[in-house]
């Protein structure tokens, strides 16, 4: 039986599931594929820590040139993580003529146009299946299964921390920072959660499907990206009552303009009838739209050692199959032929439309709901319910409002307007609703 | 750009479907493939009938063979259906070299080793992703994105028709026939649909699936089936007061045993906290469990004469992708090289074990629940709870129970025997009750 050799960059928490996936289901995998896969070598700078897994000698190298340079090795596996020595690796490993899987979304999302590039120029795969939503097939899905689509939209649920802690706040009435604890005491958050928790890493995740749903250049800078911080149980309440739960969502649509497309991150309110809805814990959702299919949603574990690894053999898979009959070039990367990647841009925020959410701290005086509703009516804002607590005279009271479909930056004018009213306290809460894709 | 040619037997729904798709989106395919897809001839009885399809002349035919003897023709797509005329087109045309696509879950299901058997010996691929769950891509995914994982079980709603009505009693409280005729109604469910709700349909994709999921021959003969007619929605109501939903599953999971595995169709209660408790109407949904992704469930239309085509399209892709670099025996078809397919068995109905929920109706008198609960004992059935509603004096009640773990034959003998008891009324009502994979 044919072997294919693999050399895994990177011995941390995927490495080591990598690692013990071929190894466990080595015979499964020979089954399935009619050749056989075999870990020839593995590099990290820590080769001394006992990983659990039992490796022949030799295996364990702190040189990651030691895989570049092997003309026996075929798939070099990148799982270092990061931006800067990931791209040196998999960039040396390409003009060495190996075919590389990462589930590096951060390094994609910033460099994927460079090296996507340069794969192509060298003829060989650069895979990534794990670098959005762990173990779900969203990268064969939108470049294979939905290949006769067009896709008119995604709606994502891509962090599986900031899912976590949303999901506690809401069915546990936890507070933002104890349910970032127990995310961290439970080791779905890093000790830093910063990349997870202000939507960074679901922006690196949407930079790379926005690409492969519409056939366009990786373009992260453009995307708006806000994240959970600022929610509080009590908007999650609100928005309970008025039929509602709050996500924090990669959004991309196509728009009327055929040239531009929205890609947004957010925390969003959706209807408890959408299927994301249901989405809790750690766990993560895709909502594909496209013009035949109608909405398919996949849903997995979006993280973790097992089910990242699983994503990341089934790349290895794929190209395993394509060296065994010699195919190449068989699918192209970004999922259209690259002399039809499309020159779109994704339209800035202040352009798009879309229902909101509104919180004030209002004083309770007659009034007040007047002067709010008239800064709204003066940019076009328009009003679809209000739910205002019961009086407590002279204290600051929350007053909610949804609206119908409004444009951002009316929204931006009015709420700072509305800000400088001397009735209104605080800064006013805004979250934008998505009723359907 | 190299062009491939199609030819479509069968001008029916998912014939004018994949004829509509691959004429609509010609343009946006060849971007994302390289190759142009033409549809070069369609053959089917009826050539007369307005599809609303501009078709150029000379491309309908009333002769199938027409296709399957064009040299130009690479793929054939059959949509005929049925297990007869379709079998016919699809041996005949592997035997002049054509690729072929069929969405035909019960010719598969009846006939597919012998199919898949040809298609090896002549080289060609026989694909079939539209046959299981409409648009879903499951096939690809337990072939492709899984083949790293031992699938240790797959729970799927996979007919759209049992499912609407069964959400149509429980949401709606409508009756089965009022459901069903409503179902009719809106075009889900056919003038006869009996192939849908006797569990047929289901079982024909469960085999498929089955055979898939561990590399087994497709055994439908040895799939215990059983149908939701006889779901009321007295059951429905019960089910919800104890947290559950019913749905029509098809259930494969392996066993102890490494040559066998469960594979059944039946109602079945689900706790309202699997995912697959949320999917409503005319959608279908898989879960999908292996060994390393954990849970992974796909949600989409099961049905439709778009989201079948998509399907039906994605396949034509894959070999589109195959034939423009002259790739050959790039998967197997059931997943695992032939000669690495398992002699297994699918385990008999009567060696299952599970949790069961029970209806009696009974006379209402003293001593009545100690006689079933004795019968129960006897065969080592245990009971978790038991509601019984308030006493109406000499009238019949409804005794509803869930019981722990029980082997299937146990439960039949006893059930046999409470039936005989004078106290109880009608027969028993036993829905299988599956917690988790």
């Amino acid at each position: 039986m044919k072997q294919i050799n693999i050399g895994i960059s990177g011995f941390g928490t995927v490495g080591s599931g990598v690692t013990r996936l071929l190894k466990n289901n080595q015979a499964l995998l020979s089954e399935r594929l009619g050749v056989k896969l075999q870990i020839k070598k593995i590099a990290d700078i820590d080769i001394e820590t006992d990983r659990g897994i039992a490796l022949p000698d030799n295996v364990l190298t702190t040189d990651a040139y030691a895989l570049i340079n092997d003309p026996e090795i075929d798939i070099i596996v990148e799982t270092i993580g990061g931006d800067t020595i990931a791209k040196e690796i998999i960039l040396a490993a390409m003009d060495q003529g190996k075919h590389v899987v990462t589930a590096n979304k951060a390094l994609l999302a910033k460099h994927g146009n460079e090296m996507i590039e340069k794969a192509t120029e060298k003829g060989i795969e650069l895979a990534f299946e794990a670098s959005v939503g762990g173990c779900m097939p969203i990268i064969k899905t939108l470049r294979e299964s939905l290949a006769g689509n067009n896709i008119l939209g995604i709606n994502g649920i891509l962090n599986g921390t900031c899912n976590y802690i949303l999901s506690k706040i809401s069915n546990e009435g936890l507070s933002y920072d104890n349910a970032l604890a127990e995310a961290q005491e439970k080791g779905y958050a890093e000790a830093d959660p910063a990349l997870d928790v202000n939507g960074d890493d679901t922006a690196h995740k949407l930079a790379i499907i926005t690409a492969l749903a519409y056939g366009m250049h990786i373009q992260l800078d453009d995307i708006f990206t806000e994240g959970i911080t600022q929610i509080t149980p009590m908007d999650i309440q609100f928005a309970h009552q008025f039929g509602y739960c709050i996500k924090l969502l990669a959004i991309t649509k196509t728009v009327e303009s055929k040239n531009a497309v929205e890609a947004r991150v957010h925390p969003t309110m959706i209807p408890y009838s959408n299927m994301l809805s249901n989405v809790n814990d750690s766990y993560n959702a895709v909502s594909i739209v496209g013009d035949a299919v109608g909405e398919m949603v996949l849903y997995g574990y979006g993280a973790g050692m097992m089910p990242t690894a699983s994503a990341v053999v089934s790349d290895i898979v794929d190209i395993a199959r394509n060296i065994k009959i010699a195919a190449r070039d068989r699918i192209p990367t970004l999922a259209y032929e690259s002399r039809y990647i499309r020159q779109m841009t994704i339209l800035p925020i202040d352009d798009i439309h879309c229902r909101f959410y509104f919180r004030f701290t209002a004083v309770d005086s007659p009034g007040v709901l007047s002067k709010i509703a008239g800064v709204l009516g003066k940019y076009n804002i328009s009003i679809n319910c209000v739910h205002q607590t019961e009086r407590k005279s002279k204290q600051a009271v929350p007053i909610v409002m949804l609206t119908h479909h409004a444009k951002e930056s009316d929204v931006r004018k009015a709420l700072s307007e509305i800000q400088t009213l001397e009735v209104v306290w605080d800064p006013p809460m805004l979250i934008r609703i998505e009723d359907a894709h």
